[in-house]
């Protein structure tokens, strides 16, 4: 059972979807994209000695997590005026700025790499945002987006660097802390590590305002072959582009969120990623491949006994399946 | 700003997720499957002198509001002891019990139409179910599947007719009452009738609850071409397979919910339902097309005078657009 009246320092409000947590975001809220993120299930499975708590965040406007991140940004944008932005994506993250952007009358620059997932593709251009190919991976296309945005003069929004996003994704721990209370561990695909940094805050807050005694371990799960935190494998996980990102620009930050949690890092590959993917389309919860890693970490290191029996493990899924046709 | 604290008899359960209603269910709870539906945020947007209430019911783990009805049903089937079941589907409604019924074990049979949407087939065969085509439109598909199910001995548990379906779909009334009190209008994509009549039970049940001291009118929003409670119009709505059921089962049931809440019917149209559908994506609710049908009806109500200047109407936007690749 849920417990629903925490105290949060009395800063919640009365909505049912992420402007319960208004209060503790840095905008005004004078304007809020309509596309409005949910508070999405919690869903607890027992997995053997463990207790899984699947967090469905795929059920958001735009398919993903990262519609909190975008909502937070394009509310500060157009506090700040600002009408046209630069974005490098592999998809999820475009689609989620589009939604936001375009009903606020923002121009949406996108930069993708040349392997964008097709179906991902073809939403973006129904949604009227300016595609720039690149011939080239998803570092490339960050790069080339950055130098378009400092050429035209343009901000550059994407969420491998803007503040705002992260104080969007830090709104899952605390829907997380509401519906389940403390997770002893908790899982985050990483990348980016939006997700991850965005978990640290929200849960070092809860600590801020007394809610919790101290924070859940982090863990952070990568792709192999495009790891940043664990050691880099040479085998390459196929069915994580969501996180194949070698290099982001916030590797020390998420050092920092994995060394002040007593957290660590866990890299998975193409098959193991399969596997937890196959059981997750069988539990119902249709999720893209990148959404599987933190199952197929769960495994690994239940497996190895890093997480021990009757432990309390929050897995975030991502990313929604329904794309995948 | 939401109220949170309704009464309901004091029956409300503390989540943030539908199990909320579970005192107001036919089902004892012990078993309930993975995929918990959502409580979907519900976004006010002046349009023009209307206050549009639109419930994002899209943003739910199979992708359409259909997943309250399937979330019961399956519940319902668990506690029945019944583990194999006959349906047919344009597709939503198929998707929905596939990835309620797998995890707990039930076996699905699906009926559908020559003219199902290929991307939610390619999801269907994904999930394990056994897919039936028949050579028809969607009325044999139904025929079809009911002579198997009879012929094999097998549950039918189609929406159409199974009354647990409606007990799930009541929900999206008592969250729209909490979140944005009584609306004077809704509006409901209208062709089985599994979303008016739910509609219609939610609110009753909450006029009965004392909650509320009437029903707001219910309008049935038809596609032109496949009206059952309209006037059948000769050009056919190629926008709306969703609710494309020229005879639905429970047409006097539907006739009654429209004349006991003094509502009506409406009949849209291919371009009407177009030009819907292109606003709601660059509102950035990303929604199939039959979602469309209740904003191009409202434009219609507000132009003819029958919706009058500041009414509250209810819109549920019912299906994802993510398939749409």
């Amino acid at each position: 059972m849920e417990r629903e009246h925490y105290d949060f320092s009395g800063n919640l409000l009365p909505y049912f979807d992420m402007r319960r947590y208004l209060g503790f975001l840095p905008i005004g809220g004078t304007y809020l994209p309509p596309p409005v993120p949910a508070i999405t299930p919690t869903v607890s499975l027992q997995l053997g000695p463990i207790f899984g708590l699947f967090k469905l965040d795929y059920l958001q406007p735009g398919g993903s997590f990262k519609d909190r991140g975008s909502f937070v940004t394009v509310a500060k944008l157009i506090e700040e005026g600002i009408d046209e932005i630069v974005l490098d994506s592999s998809g999820n993250a475009a689609l989620s700025m589009a939604i936001h952007s375009l009903p606020a009358g923002i121009r949406v620059h996108v930069f993708l790499p040349a392997e964008v997932v097709p179906q991902k593709l073809s939403l973006l251009i129904r949604l009227g945002t300016v595609l720039h190919f690149v011939d080239g991976d998803r570092m490339e296309a960050h790069r080339r987006a950055r130098e378009f945005a400092e050429r035209e003069g343009l901000a550059y929004a994407s969420h491998w660097l803007n503040p705002y996003f992260i104080e969007g994704t830090k709104t899952i721990a605390f829907e997380a802390y509401e519906q389940a209370d403390i997770p002893d561990y908790v899982l985050a695909p990483t990348g980016s590590g939006t997700l991850l940094l965005g978990l640290w805050k929200g849960f070092r807050e809860l600590e801020k305002m007394g809610e919790i005694p101290e924070l859940p371990r982090l863990i952070a799960v990568q792709a192999s072959g495009y790891e940043s935190l664990c050691e880099r494998s040479n085998e390459r996980n196929d069915l994580a582009d969501g996180i194949a990102i070698p290099e982001p620009p916030r590797l020390e930050e998420m050092k920092r969120a994995l060394e002040e949690t007593n957290g660590f890092c866990v890299s998975v590959t193409t098959p193991e990623t399969e596997e937890a993917w196959d059981w997750l389309m069988g539990a119902g919860f249709l999720v893209e491949s990148t959404s599987a890693v933190v199952l197929a970490a769960l495994w690994r290191l239940m497996e190895t006994g890093e997480i021990p029996d009757g432990s309390k493990v929050l897995l975030p899924l991502t990313g929604s399946g329904l794309k995948l046709t």
